[in-house]
């Protein structure tokens, strides 16, 4: 079986795919019979490839890591922009690794929206359209007999989607709380290590997770947006992240996590969904976590979430340490279980 | 779809297990088109039933409440042990939920190998079957085109074999360490609190969750036996508990979890399974716990385990305070695994 690809948005995670793809490529045709091929690549502003055959990926990497650029690869090199790319593109999935748009969720919905009306299968690391457009994205890619995953939206590549569809059959998700905000929770330690707030930010952009500007993590935007995710798809919330009763850190201070040391607990970041009637009440606020939790132990750039069940009581999954190896993961396994999906025939 | 059963042991799991698919019988027919039939119950000293019609489940549970035994249920009632009740029953899934027997796991081990050759698809609780003879197991289930399914031998329904088979494709497991042992871990977190271990191990007798022989637990066999059975399905370790390393916890004395806690540690019995060269090293050991790992909040009978692995790191994954009743989970979402395979056509 060939798989071909576009790949949209090209930045840390997309590079770090194409590179385990070249890494798994001899894995891929013995294990599961797959070749996958990319026929295009689209870049906001280092230029974008659309071809008929397959790209040689290790080329392109080669020359943005040279030249910082696509536009020297050859006849392939297009001026067309990420939609035109997915309308003119023969790929048979589409994935969607723009820079997250928080205040709406766009142009990735669209970009999304156009290749699953267009037949492809869909696989996104961008957790907007989760946030602000999953059911219809969902409609329309069951109407058009497509599948649309998204594991790398929320924990990088760690199974919270997949494992509630693919492994707890018959049970309700009643609740959700998580640490889902590596940098805020990066942040939070290191001040209560004794740095500054300004340092520890600081250290998270030389790091390579905190952006150049921070505010999306430290106002807790980013939280929202994941607990918005997770509870839409987990929980039918129905839900916008601009309807998350969020605060941030920015106004915590050393003194605070003194305290809270004082006590006995620490201060986190805590993003959490919960049943209120028939609607679900989300909320991302600081919250003094005692040592009998799980997420005691969840320090840096580590993350966590709990997920309330009807039938399982609570489980609780921990992600130590990631890199953007654990979210080139979560494209490259949702790829496979949509290969695994197309071969059984189900949805 | 009717799918009939034979339930193979019939204690707290099993009755546990058939109030549940009575409680889930509306949903299991809108939801799933599902509807289970329960052709055999086989007990060890409490009578056993063999039928071709449905049993009345609600009639052999009160029976048992009442009476203390099945042999007053009418017509059904059969002197068959287990064997030649699968032999006998037209069961198309047969449930294994017998005692585990730590030395070699057997009879267990027959009955699920009777039943994959009578062409049944199995789910078991049991995990000697899994820790002695997995391969051999697999390798009928396979020639025989059925399912073989087993998520409550650890962890009760928490999904351990799940999440790597059906939400990691790809990931090779390097290594797994584990609090697997409600009993150990519930008496060392009591002795922590001042209790003594007589007083604990009591105590947990008194909930129901250790038998009247604690020694299994306290010396470090359940947890021999459970990591035996991860590390054979995951790690492909073909071992079998007798290669376990193995301490328990009978010699543990207040002044150790003293020590322990004067260190800012804990005192904790942990299982674990590591690559050494071409084979599998498994130990079941004390460790000291510090507060930066993810087993630091796992106190009494909640337990956890972190998968080491290639391509995502660390995954940890935490229940908390389980009952009967993850344990029941864990037969019924296997089953609902199963039938959703079958439908697909899958192994």
């Amino acid at each position: 079986m060939i798989l071909r690809l576009a790949i949209i948005g090209f930045g840390n995670v997309g590079q770090e795919f194409a590179r385990l793809i070249l890494a798994k490529r001899d894995w891929l045709m013995k294990q599961k019979g797959l070749d996958i091929e990319v026929l295009a690549i689209s870049t906001r502003s280092k230029g974008s490839l659309l071809s008929k055959r397959a790209i040689d990926l290790q080329r392109a990497l080669d020359e943005l890591a040279d030249k910082g650029h696509l536009r020297g690869y050859g006849p392939e090199v297009t001026d067309k922009g990420p939609l035109e790319i997915i309308d003119n593109c023969d790929a048979d999935l589409m994935i969607e690794l723009t820079t997250l748009n928080a205040e709406d969720g766009q142009p990735a919905t669209d970009h999304i929206l156009n290749a699953l009306q267009a037949g492809m299968d869909v696989v996104t690391a961008n957790k907007g359209p989760i946030a602000y457009a999953y059911d219809k994205l969902r409609s329309v890619a069951r109407s058009r007999n497509v599948h649309l995953r998204f594991e790398g939206t929320v924990m990088d590549g760690t199974p919270i989607f997949s494992m509630v569809e693919r492994t707890l059959p018959g049970c309700q998700v009643t609740g959700i709380r998580g640490i889902l905000n590596s940098t805020s929770n990066f942040v939070l330690t290191e001040m209560s290590k004794g740095m500054s707030m300004e340092f520890a930010v600081k250290e998270a952009q030389a790091r390579g997770f905190a952006e150049a500007d921070p505010s999306m993590d430290i106002d807790g935007w980013d939280a929202a947006v994941k607990i918005t995710a997770l509870a839409n798809v987990l929980m039918a919330a129905k839900a916008t992240p601009k309807l998350v009763r969020r605060e941030g850190i920015g106004s915590v201070t050393s003194k605070d996590l003194e305290d809270a040391a004082a006590q006995g607990k620490k201060l986190k970041l805590v993003a959490s969904a919960e049943k209120d009637g028939d609607s679900v009440s989300l909320r991302v606020a600081k919250e003094l976590i005692d040592p009998s939790g799980p997420f005691w132990s969840v320090e840096g750039t580590s993350s966590a979430v709990t997920i309330r069940t009807d039938m399982m009581g609570d489980l609780s999954i921990i992600e130590t340490d990631p890199t953007v190896t654990q979210t080139a993961y979560a494209v490259f396994s949702d790829i496979l279980l949509v290969v695994e999906a197309i071969r059984a025939g189900t949805l």
